[in-house]
């Protein structure tokens, strides 16, 4: 349940809502946007939710009964667009923007020099991955903290920010220390343990949709990270599991308008992992722009033939140099700048 | 098994591998581009194929054991992109064309009226259903060939060409005496009579993907209408189904390239079927048009509240015309117009 | 809508109910079981359905508004098992019933042969495809009538009926002539022409389940047979379509017990089709026994290893022995025989 | 790759072998069924793996070059079928073993009463959840340790071993603790951390199906168990999502066979979540029993109306019992117990 404050409400009657909101024995959290105050009631008590409490209580305009599964992340509880901050810009504002990198990263001067080749060719943010989720135990890992460590030298030379993926809750604090963003991978997408610890970390989350969960299911999952006080969430479509088999997922591309409608948090596309071909990735990278996306997130490698991991489906540098330019013209198209 | 002539190859080469195919009891197809001359062997025969007959004959440049299960229908047997001609422009060219209208053919006055406000706005064609697939058997099942005259008169009074569905493999005669384009519909794919009818047809088909049809079985679909030579196919990825619940089906973008890649028929989008809702319909729309869509074809009613069919995801003219100008932008942004 | 007579309701009150549905514009549907009469009402009306209205009428023991997409097909309209007769005994009786055959009929004295054999190891039908419906148009299309031919002298060498599929709505009287059961397949399931054609046939028919349709689509496509008056409908789950590819279809045995329980229509599985692989029929067979199926569908060769068809799910004619044998066990176990 | 030596090899010729794959830079697993060892080589080195080298070592029957993804869970490795202890007798023996309880333990004393029940009703172990996966941050997530206490109670009461999830990587000590097996349940079965945990606390494991994983990607995270040594690991089929709602999830029962046949660890069913439906349970327990399943894991509830969850899926104690003596008919139909 939400209550929205009239415009003119004073702060006595938001602290008296607030009150009466822990007397029945739930969490009051605030939204502040531009111009009014939303209260939002949530956790489990034995007192049952009576909107008409507080429709009658002084200052307050309505009360709306919503879906009870996520409240933080819906927009409805929070109007206006999240922005997070990433490199000076914000991910969620007018600007697409766009974070590259290898699969894993597998050496130091090859990351370090990937990164400025990304850096000017306008990607804002660094990928690569030093913890890998692999189905089979017999797949290379990551190079671990080796690999953290030369992705912050990559950040160091380049001033890109690091996106990096980690898997194990005790470890949270440790990428951390090394990364400017934590992602969360689709196969931990419903790791509660994991969840709760980016939550706490209070850093930047980037959480992918797990391949098959629903858009629900990942808003859900980004409520776990935002109960905790950290707002900082970004969410990502990287393509779900469905029958067809000409390509290694099924992009889709309808959750990316559903999730700008339903939440306010900034919405990213994956169009690497959401098709798994290379001379693919720039054609869904322009559509997800098109159809309203506030970033990318794009496999490059040097060498794609020579990858260790999923080299079919990262792009080389130089295609990542004409994916820019032909983005930034979708984005354009579109009211935007990339 | 296609063999490939060289481009200074005689006619008499060339008439010499037909001879071959035939006396080898294959049914020989020739695709002529600009520069050469293709010749596929389609059929079953007691003779296996042996490439190497051919790899030696006068004229012939390579021989491809291609892919069986689809071959007219495939880019190796013909590299150039085909253009279906709609309306003085092509399906397949640089011109992104949009197919609009309202699911069923509601009434006459109604649909000329409609047609009038399409084609000021930039449709390129009219479509209407006056026969309707239904899940259940007590849902409104069109105003058959009342509703064919309507469209009719209705393209009398704009000059719009028009689209519509045919199920009954004894109605194509009477389907194509109103209609410039047959709709085969994705409950349909598979209805390989209707398939048949379609390709003697010789008229203009648009062929929607089945909502579980892998992107091959789509293409051997196709294959069914043009092995009786009519080449006048367009495709439509128009949504599959999957565990996703907040749309109605989930648009598979990754089809569009993947479908440009592997055909050289006109590839077309229906975002409207896709996500089921109309306000995601112009986001989609855009996208296809991002991803490399050839066509666009949308739903759209006067006063969708009132629809008899399929009102949810019809679109208002008012945002038809908003749309046009928003994929505009984007088909010029990729190099095309619109 | 559906309205229950009470026990001891007079012809008279029945005659008064029917009358009234006509005068609002509905045609009535009856059931008349054991001890009442059921009186359905299907079709649209400018006139709505009013429950009171009918509440009121004399012998009138409740009104149901139950789902509208079907009716006839419905446990709610007609609480008893529906019995179709095949080969002296019922489908849907305590007797589980096993169809039995090659994927196509190859040839006359190999299907006459194949036919003993396996009513010797207790078969009640023989199955067998006389036109196939094939992906690509270059596969083997079946041998069309002369196939029919064939199997009406299998019949007649041994007494076993013949089930076997038709796809052409206008070939619907000439396989009538021939076979004892139409069969309507898993991509013809919502093709509504040839399901009205089998509606009018009033012959038996065997309505798989089209491999992308939920449990509420077949019902509503059995729904069309059954509005022609034909209630000799069998209905068959026969896998779905999903991202699992070690099996070629992903079996939903679910739907056995939820169809058993929202239809009086006889159910069968057809293992087979739904796992795709010999070696994991007879596991399946039992299970679907031991769920509730009323009949099962099995694909038997004698060589499967040169089935022009499918041969890697046919079992071998010692298998199928052997399976009868181990499904008569298991159809004990639940109170049943085979 | 796998090395099988001969049935009369000298352990000198074994432990040759064994020196010649650890100089190769791989780690030798040693399987030893009845008859013969087999030397299964798994990790990765610069030495490229040569089957040619080990051919022709003496004592060497053959080299299997199988699929990299998974080995120690391959039947090919380990052709017996593998035995996991549980309440003196073996999951994977001829008896069929229940593991039953409600979906969360929800108080001392109900847990205690359960437990009484079941264990008379023939279950062999006790299932119950304190610490829950949901979905939601809102919704009751378990009654952590508090629980675990409970379900110890029960078990000192009853001695039905304890069946219970663990989810944190962190806490599997602690529930090593008080539980008897270690549930991983669905969206944790790629949370390799916490199959890294499980295999390393060398306690028995209930690993259950993610619900958008193929039946290879659920024997690769089981490897990851096994590849700690811990060979006590159970793996269970529970549903996966598709499109179709009228159940919970699809029971892909094509799964239990083809399991069955892949590797030697024992293969449950979990009926309850796979449709989500308590009237449905038994149908679906009885078809897995006949497919081959060697265990099974019930959701059962003293007063399902009143569960915390899933009490939609969950049986009645009467219902169970019920269950309980047709389960033992279909075991004894395909030649076991239960």
């Amino acid at each position: 349940m939400i209550v929205v404050m009239r415009e003119d409400a004073r702060a006595k009657s938001i602290s008296d809502v607030i009150a009466r909101v822990k007397a029945d024995g739930y969490i009051a959290h605030l939204s502040e946007d531009k111009q009014r105050t939303i209260i939002g009631l949530v956790g489990e008590s034995e007192t049952p939710l009576d909107d008409s409490t507080y429709q009658i209580m002084d200052g307050v305009e309505r009360v709306d009964k919503i879906k009870v599964g996520y409240m933080l992340a819906s927009r409805n509880f929070h109007p206006d667009d999240s922005l997070v901050p990433l490199n000076g810009s914000h991910m969620g504002s007018k600007k697409v923007l766009v974070i590259a990198g290898p699969c894993s990263v597998e050496g130091r001067s090859e990351i370090i020099e990937a990164a400025h080749a990304l850096k000017e060719a306008g990607a804002t943010a660094l990928r690569g991955g030093a913890f890998k989720p692999r189905t089979s135990p017999y797949s290379f890992q990551g190079f671990g903290e080796k690999g953290l460590q030369w992705l912050a030298e990559a950040r160091e030379a380049t001033g890109l920010p690091v996106v990096t993926e980690v898997m194990d809750p005790g470890l949270v604090p440790m990428v951390c220390e090394y990364a400017d963003v934590l992602q969360i991978g689709a196969r931990n997408m419903q790791n509660f343990t994991l969840l709760h610890a980016a939550g706490e970390s209070q850093h930047t989350i980037l959480l992918k949709r797990g391949m098959s969960s629903t858009i629900d299911d990942l808003l859900m999952a980004a409520e776990y990270i935002l109960s905790h006080g950290n707002r900082r969430v970004m969410i990502c479509e990287r393509g779900i599991r469905t029958f067809e088999t000409a390509t290694r997922n099924t992009f889709d591309l309808n959750a990316i308008p559903v999730l700008k409608n339903r939440t306010h948090l900034p919405v990213l596309a994956d169009p690497s992992h959401a098709v798994g071909y290379r001379e693919y990735v720039p054609a869904l990278a322009k559509a997800a722009v098109a159809a309203g996306a506030d970033g990318l997130i794009i496999e490059v490698h040097p060498n794609p033939e020579k990858a260790i991991s999923d080299g079919r489906q990262s792009i080389t540098m130089d295609d990542f140099r004409t994916m820019m330019a032909q983005v930034r013209m979708v984005a354009e198209a579109v009211g935007r700048t990339a």
